[in-house]
């Protein structure tokens, strides 16, 4: 097909498809025509505020934090300079802060009554209004869709998804004469540019998109404006769309025939469960336009039964994004995602508080809102602040979940098992689109909060202009997203998919098992198919509590058979600091580089150690915590103690250290280890209490095509004999099988044995 | 002098000396004897104690505890078993138990009144005086003084100590004829045996002979037995003393001439200001000792005036200890030292109740009682629950404070700069005998409690048997104390005295100014003229406060002059992330070992810059908080970037940066440099605030034999100009300068002006 029909058909689509929708509108024969405000205050909402006003203790805290920031920029007078600069620069920061201020300035006039906020409002838009017509394309050239008030549209987004809800505020303030002159000279043509005008930024399946979507949907409703109502739902024209299009961080921009608009970005991100794609991390920025957006169009579109779309997805991310914190409410690392971001970021409280005022009033949603100690200034936040007040909050229980990924939640998943104080993190998700990682079958483990084993996160310092300004750095592709930055099998020092975004785009993991029916034996197993063509990956991660002792440990179990030999490198990326091993490594003089690519060239080795078929362990101390790691081994299994930070010309990567386990010139190859968390330290009293792993003794006592048994012995003299089916995953099937004269028979794919050595 | 007259005059004085405390003592003509409890409980104390029950939160609830953990240990049954191991052991952890279950069982039992607890401490105690005349000297060889229940006698004296007030609270419940078998069987040869027969222990001044004084000063006052206790007091006689035998550590056992017993342990370590010349690490260790003898004293003998000797240095020692730790009570690193030890170890809690019952009652150390949530079961202990219950805590405010060394006050100090959340510490004592590290005119520098410039403390992990048994590493010495470890300078790659104890206990370092007056300007300068002879060490820290910035700033001086050339090393050990530098490096593709010998072959190379006289800036994150480091250079001055780690076979060392300026082939140098603090990050924001420096330019104006002068250029456009006479500090002294035509005259060592350039 060549490129001219491929177009056409698509455009056919589009219209299609935008056509529909529309009719499907107006059939719904509903007035949208509500009065202002609407968006995210309403003639009711802010009646009861200001009826609760002085005995909402959360709110009444907010409101004074915002009126005082306000006031005193008020005080200040603000600026509307001419753009010129990247972010951290004056025109991107001043912008930034001016579409906050007038946000904020639009809810203290609704809540207040008073006159200063909105007038603050109407000189700041007017401003605006003045400048914006002859203001050019955005001088800085870095991005595929660059804006006018900043460098790129997503920017310029960000600015209208706020600035709407301040117009909508002052919205009766104004003459028609003075609402005409705003909407004519700055929001029309504002919405046009960052859709029309850029469809390859509007039209696209990208958080991205969904904050053009959104902005133009937010002043559309403002505006009551139904051409860019539509835009915003179902995207804009885009005649001369070419597919093989790229974004300045190499995504593309669509794929041939995929839907746009807010309501497909809705559908294909988001899992059935909530599950946002591309990871928490970037869940938690797209979440506030989603989320405002839809709160929007709930309180003047009731009809579009948004947050009942696609089965209620909306409300769901809300428990599924909170559900991807750990103890602290930091968000698990998946794919492109900073460490230390957590549910007490901005975007979060209005997540929160929309989740809960459109959510059916979930009681554990407010214990959040509480810790967060903030609401929005709203409809949403006075529901929460009332709900608080009333003592309705219960607590946010944290289960073990698995939470499915790809928009039928056929495409793999995310196992989250929690047991005590331990979450591990098992990712046998899809790719997660620009900011995936090639890491099938990867895994973490924190306690309390902390990591232990940790992910890398990516190679960036968010908005430090020190670094690279803030944006991604070059060892975020070199390093971060490569699989041996990861806690999973790299085959010939390659990455999984050739860390081909392509190829890595087309395929998923399997999820082979999820059961935490039990809390002493929960298990998460899945297998990876195509990382490796040619090879067949199995892992399994089981938390196992024995009651002797306080902590589960986790069984791991990764399985790898292929047509071919290979090498197999499975890294451990501890964190700590080393106390023993039980092996004798090979210490280097000076460090050498372990690789030259795939993430290789910035691994230094500084110990080897060559082990022959016993247990080797890893004892190490983090945070006044030991751990231990115990691996079965074969003989000439190589122990490679790596510490990461070669070819790191500007510091940009931390030096932390991994132990890997090496296989050579094998064709299959059978991983098992244990981690446990035996004991603390306390550098006050000097004390160290249990610093030994508890557990005696790993070993493999069967591993064929159809099961794998692994026995444990922990120094109780307990042993442990889990036996895994790895070929039949029906939990309805009856399996039999002999192990050294002695026959197992269970029900499921799984069953572990406790036997009392004596 | 032969050594045989050498001994023969020692004991001739040891004897005058002796003789010279007895009759003193005998002249004073009170009576010992007061009943018991008389040592950390009195009989009125008891009463007030039982009054008070219920009614004094702190204290009802360190009892509660006490009684839970006691009451479980006698429902498990004790066992005193055959003494075998080293510390970790079973024989060395039931032992150490068995003290402290006993210490307390006696307290439960006079609060209590039930006669189980004295039960238990006398089964225990007759079970000792079973066995203890059968046990050989303690099998284990390592010690130069091996117990009989511990591997050394220091703990042996552990015992005793706790011991000796169990049998006090006991006392009266026991038959005359049971404490006959007791004392003869048990404590009297016990007491023997850690003295008499272990001079070389008990006749020392060093913490290990202060357990050995007090534990039998203890048990003397227990028993009511005069000799001992002026063993306990003024030592014991040694004829056979060998000036030239050392401790197992490597330490002199004692000089010849040095006075010995519990009073010579308070005259020499502590300063006047109270401070202990080992550091805070080990004075937190000796203060149990030191103060729970001198409360026992005091309350049975008060006629000694303990707690009024050598200028109640010993109340002092409490107010000095509390200074030497930041805002978390931790202690500050100063000579062998671990991480984390902090006010809130156990004996820092009899340490604070017995500073304030015996001390005036400092409400300032209510305060730190309140944080510490546990109080001592005696009447100390009842004295600040009290003072707590009546409300009587104020802030323990540290404020910039100098504490001497050397008995006399004049070997030097420790001088801590405190202003805003910053605390620098400044170190200019003597050598801090066996424990001492070779780094005079060394600094760390912590803000909030976190350390920013750090030093490195010690290379042992206490306890953790997994590392060389808990036990001191071979890398603290050849890493923790060499001077290249330490933020001062190295010349010619060879650490401070040639790293050799005898010549370094020989000297110390002279404070040159201490001027906390102005809160803006805050200056300590000393000089160390013995480190490398024939070089000169100046160095001057001053913490200069600007209005327009929230936190002072640094400005280090290190002015070196020598009559030979030599290379200077100078490393600055920065905790955190490097963001930038204003200079260009060279990052070797793999590290190379930086030295031989000294500490150097520690260290590996990581990167390295040839400088051109122009500042350097160095950019780091730590803690979420941004922080510069700028430092004057000149020509052919390079920087090396550094990482601790190198022949590290175990992994002992933790592998953090350096950076070291290095000036060659010079006899004189001047190291200036400032050191902010100037910014935040927040990843759940993602916002950097003030993520640069505040300092535009760093250069020196003058520097002559006679003055230094050094300039600040600010971004907010001030000149703080800093002058520094050089050889007159006297305060009062008036000084004239020209400098660039511009006259100075000012009176005092030091001058700062301030400009604003426009």
């Amino acid at each position: 097909m060549n490129s001219k029909i491929k177009i056409s058909l698509l455009a056919v689509l589009f219209v299609a498809l935008s056509c529909k929708e529309k009719t499907e509108e107006i059939l719904s024969g509903q007035s949208s025509s509500q009065g202002h405000p609407s968006l995210i205050l309403t003639k009711k909402g802010v009646k009861d505020i200001r009826a609760n006003l002085g005995s909402i203790p959360i709110f009444d805290k907010t409101l004074a934090a915002t009126q005082k920031e306000v006031d005193a920029e008020i005080e200040n007078g603000f600026d509307v300079p001419v753009p010129k600069d990247y972010s951290g620069g004056y025109s991107h920061e001043t912008h930034k802060k001016n579409y906050v201020l007038m946000q904020k300035a639009g809810a203290l006039y609704q809540i207040l009554d008073d006159d200063k906020y909105a007038k603050f409002v109407k000189d700041m838009l007017f401003e605006y209004a003045k400048q914006y017509p002859t203001w050019p394309i955005h001088p800085k050239p870095r991005s595929y869709a660059r804006g006018k008030l900043f460098w790129q549209c997503l920017n310029d987004s960000n600015w209208l998804v706020y600035t709407s809800q301040a117009y909508d505020c002052i919205y009766d303030f104004l003459s028609e004469a003075e609402r005409n002159t705003l909407e004519t000279d700055l929001f029309r043509p504002f919405a046009d540019y960052i859709s029309k005008e850029n469809p390859q930024f509007f039209n696209r399946v990208h958080n991205h998109a969904t904050w053009g979507n959104s902005a133009v949907g937010m002043i559309a409703l403002a505006m009551d404006n139904e051409e860019l109502l539509d835009r915003a739902l179902n995207g804009v024209r885009d005649e001369g769309f070419n597919p093989d299009e790229k974004d300045n961080d190499g995504g593309y921009i669509r794929k041939e025939g995929q839907k746009i608009g807010f309501y497909a970005n809705v559908d294909e991100p988001f899992s059935p469960d909530g599950y946002f794609t591309e990871g928490p991390y970037y869940q938690r920025y797209a979440s506030y336009p989603f989320l405002i957006f839809a709160q929007a169009l709930q309180n003047i579109k009731p009809e579009h039964k948004v947050f009942e779309y696609k089965d209620g997805v909306l409300i769901k991310s809300v428990n599924a994004l909170l559900n991807l914190s750990d103890a602290d409410g930091e968000f698990f690392l998946l794919n492109d995602a900073q460490k230390g971001m957590s549910y007490f970021n901005s975007s979060l409280i209005s997540t929160v508080d929309i989740g809960y005022h459109f959510g059916g009033n979930n009681p554990e949603l407010l214990s959040i809102a509480k810790k967060q100690d903030e609401v929005t200034l709203d409809d949403a936040g006075l529901a929460v602040a009332l709900g608080i007040k009333e003592g309705k909050d219960k607590p946010f229980v944290k289960k073990s979940i698995e939470l499915s990924d790809g928009a039928h939640g056929d495409e793999g998943a995310v196992g989250i098992i929690r047991s005590h104080d331990m979450e591990l993190v098992f990712k046998y998700t899809a790719h997660g689109l620009s900011h995936g990682h090639y890491d099938k079958l990867s895994f973490a483990l924190f306690e309390d909060g902390n990591e232990v084993v940790q992910d890398y996160g990516m190679g960036r310092f968010v908005n430090i202009e020190q670094k690279g300004g803030g944006n991604y750095l070059k060892e975020n592709k070199t390093w971060a997203k490569q699989t041996i930055a990861h806690n999973t099998i790299t085959q010939n020092e390659k990455s999984q998919f050739k860390g081909e975004y392509d190829m890595a785009s087309k395929h998923h993991s399997n999820k082979y098992v999820f059961n935490v029916a039990d809390e002493n034996v929960q298990v998460a197993s899945a297998k990876e198919e195509n990382a490796y063509p040619g090879t067949k990956l199995h892992r399994t991660m089981v938390a196992i509590k024995d009651e002797d002792y306080d902590n589960p440990y986790i069984l791991d179990i990764m399985r790898v058979s292929s047509e071919n030999s290979n090498q197999y490198d499975l890294p451990f990326y501890f964190l700590g600091h080393i106390m023993q091993s039980n092996f004798e490594y090979y210490k280097l003089s000076v460090p050498e580089v372990l690789g030259k690519s795939d993430g290789y060239q910035h691994l230094y080795k500084e110990a080897s150690a060559s082990v022959k078929g016993e247990n080797i362990k890893l004892n190490w101390l983090r945070n006044n915590k030991f751990y231990t790691y115990s691996a079965v081994t074969l003989n000439n299994d190589e122990v490679i103690i790596g510490r990461i930070g070669a070819n790191d010309p500007e510091f940009n990567l931390r030096n932390e250290q991994t132990l890997i386990l090496r296989k050579k010139n094998v064709k299959n190859a059978l991983y098992v280890s244990t981690i446990e968390s035996h004991g603390t330290y306390s550098p006050v009293s000097e004390l160290a209490v249990n610093a030994y792993s508890n557990i005696e003794h790993v070993s493999v006592v069967l591993d064929s095509k159809e099961y794998t048994a692994v026995q444990v012995l922990t120094k109780n003299k307990k042993q442990q004999l889990f036996i895994i089916s790895n070929e039949n995953n029906d939990e309805e099937a009856e399996h039999k099988l002999t192990i050294n004269n002695k026959e197992y028979t269970w029900k499921g794919v799984y069953n572990l044995n406790w036997f009392k050595l004596f």
